[in-house]
């Protein structure tokens, strides 16, 4: 990149000369960030928003980037290739929505029965996670940040009463990533119906059952009027990573100053996005209760068999895909591991 | 602060014309910190080093924080004096060692039972923990900000194995914070030890046991060299707040941008936290247990006394200091709340 060296030494002139002030020489930069999620979503829109402002507050304004409500610039799911060609800057989204693209982002967004944040954090900027995250953007032209996430996950909204496994047999249900493939093999069918489109379907009959995300972001959706059987734990989403894509050419013309920026504002919106998300649970629950939301728990013999289904269908997309068997085979050995820590260090929740 | 409005009027009329590049008009800020930790203890001193690294690189130099190893400067006990008075800029530490000053600084680096990670950070940045917690500080004339963390802490090494809460009588043990006043209620007689002092007073007697840190941190004074029993969970530092202590004048003085750009180094400063602490604690372990270390876990009986004499210390303190209780109920009142969540939104560990 000749162009960014040269500006680099650029700056770093300026810099000896007035003292300091490097940023001083970097180009203005002005970005367009496509969102999947709306502005006012609970934390998957919010906490995207909110790298508009801090990446002006913590850059004097040199460094902006404009978010865009889903559909403002081009339909969220086109994402993927408009960034990857420069059309588009950046994009606000969770990676599994490019399953279809490479199996492991899927991971990189939830794994079911994953650690939740603490283990998830140490394993993908200390024990692998990153480095092969990283290495499977590039590979499509991008370059991406964890910049936010989804504190666990609901199981999601069941018309009927679960008591066996034996009753995912036949049911058609709205289901995210890797969770799905598991209802799946279980006898469900699942598909992938858009936020908005999942409420007429769970009223006209088309599903008997959805996901969605956490309580307080389910509530803007109102479910709640047409289900009454709200499903824990979401044991497809221990941790669900949100993250700021970006083509790469643009990532590389940034100075260092302006890279180290995005990665700060990116790793403060990590810590918002666990505490605003852990803040809102226990009142949403409160909410739903109030409706006459039944909050049912899966029984052990129920999540015993969902995590050893998951186990082969994990078996399976390693057998075909060599950076899946990657990220599964490190995150699994650092999940063993880890457990050794979890288990004396903690109390008891 | 007329001197900040002026300088903010100023920066606000260059960024119109120059359209935007407002640090460029920044004054240069250059403080000095002074850290509690040495800069290679694990954790406690790393990351208050990358401090340091990071606001300098997301400032491109226009911003620079020297750390100095404890002493360099002051003996980091005159730290609370010192920042306040101005003649060191700032101090890296954990709040708890200004319990003299006043008591609820304690709380803010630890609550014996409280939350872990994801339940603190709520509770500190949306239930009313930030609030109280910065209002304690000003009336110290400092401004200080949440830059880091410790994982749980083990509980700590015991020369005798205990079996009962009748053990502690009489016993003298070096340990930190709340938890202190309450093995004291007990029985058991404690002291703050400083670091490097802690291992000959185990090795001449002086000392029963002691409590440090987190595994790797604990490795690195060698107390497995003479100690066998290493008790689980610490049940007094479930998560433990480090913090930068600033001079109020210098904050208010730092620009927005300025102030931004340590906000933003501090937020991914508690993400790298927590990830780099889970992540070295399962080899930490082994690396005990490889030197005949028992690692040993508080029976459900000890535990449930040390949480119902921890409610007794905290009652007292509660009825003598009114910060204290302001804090001590609002966290309480979160963890109530903040339960019926973990209950049925996480799988059990």
């Amino acid at each position: 990149m000749l162009g960014h060296t040269m500006k680099t030494v650029a700056a770093l002139s300026v810099a000896a000369l007035i003292g300091g002030a490097a940023d001083a020489a970097d180009d203005p930069v002005r970005w367009k960030m496509q969102s999947w999620f709306p502005s006012k979503a609970p934390h998957a829109g919010t906490t995207g928003r909110d790298i508009q402002d801090k990446i002006k507050r913590v850059s004097g304004g040199n460094f902006q980037i404009r978010f865009f409500e889903p559909g403002a610039l081009i339909p969220p799911s086109e994402c993927f290739d408009a960034v990857k060609a420069g059309s588009v800057d950046a994009c606000w989204s969770t990676p599994a929505y490019w399953y279809g693209r490479d199996p492991a982002f899927a991971l990189f967004s939830a794994a079911p029965f994953g650690p939740d944040w603490p283990g998830l954090l140490a394993w993908f900027n200390y024990k692998g996670g990153k480095e092969i995250y990283e290495e499977l953007y590039n590979k499509h032209g991008m370059h991406a940040i964890h910049c936010g996430g989804m504190i666990p996950e609901a199981s999601g909204w069941f018309k009927q009463e679960i008591t066996s496994v034996d009753d995912f047999q036949g049911m058609k249900i709205r289901f995210l990533g890797l969770g799905a493939l598991v209802l799946d093999k279980l006898g469900a069918s699942t598909q992938l119906l858009a936020g908005g489109d999942i409420f007429p379907a769970l009223e006209l009959g088309t599903i008997d059952a959805t996901e969605f995300a956490a309580p307080s972001v389910d509530w803007n959706l109102g479910f709640y009027q047409i289900v009454e059987n709200y499903y824990f734990p979401g044991w497809h989403q221990p941790a669900t990573i949100y993250d700021i894509m970006i083509n790469k050419d643009k990532w590389d013309a940034l100075s260092d100053t302006q890279q180290a920026q995005l990665e700060m504002v990116c790793g403060d919106n990590v810590r918002q996005a666990i505490a605003e998300g852990e803040a809102q649970q226990p009142a949403a629950l409160v909410r739903h209760k109030e409706k006459g939301v039944q909050i049912r728990e899966w029984s052990p013999e129920i999540l015993a068999t969902l995590d050893e289904t998951w186990r082969e269908v994990a078996a399976e997309l390693s057998a075909r895909d060599e950076i899946f068997k990657q990220a599964y085979d490190s995150l699994t050995a650092w999940q063993e591991e880890y457990q050794t820590w979890t288990e004396v260090g903690y109390l008891d929740r």
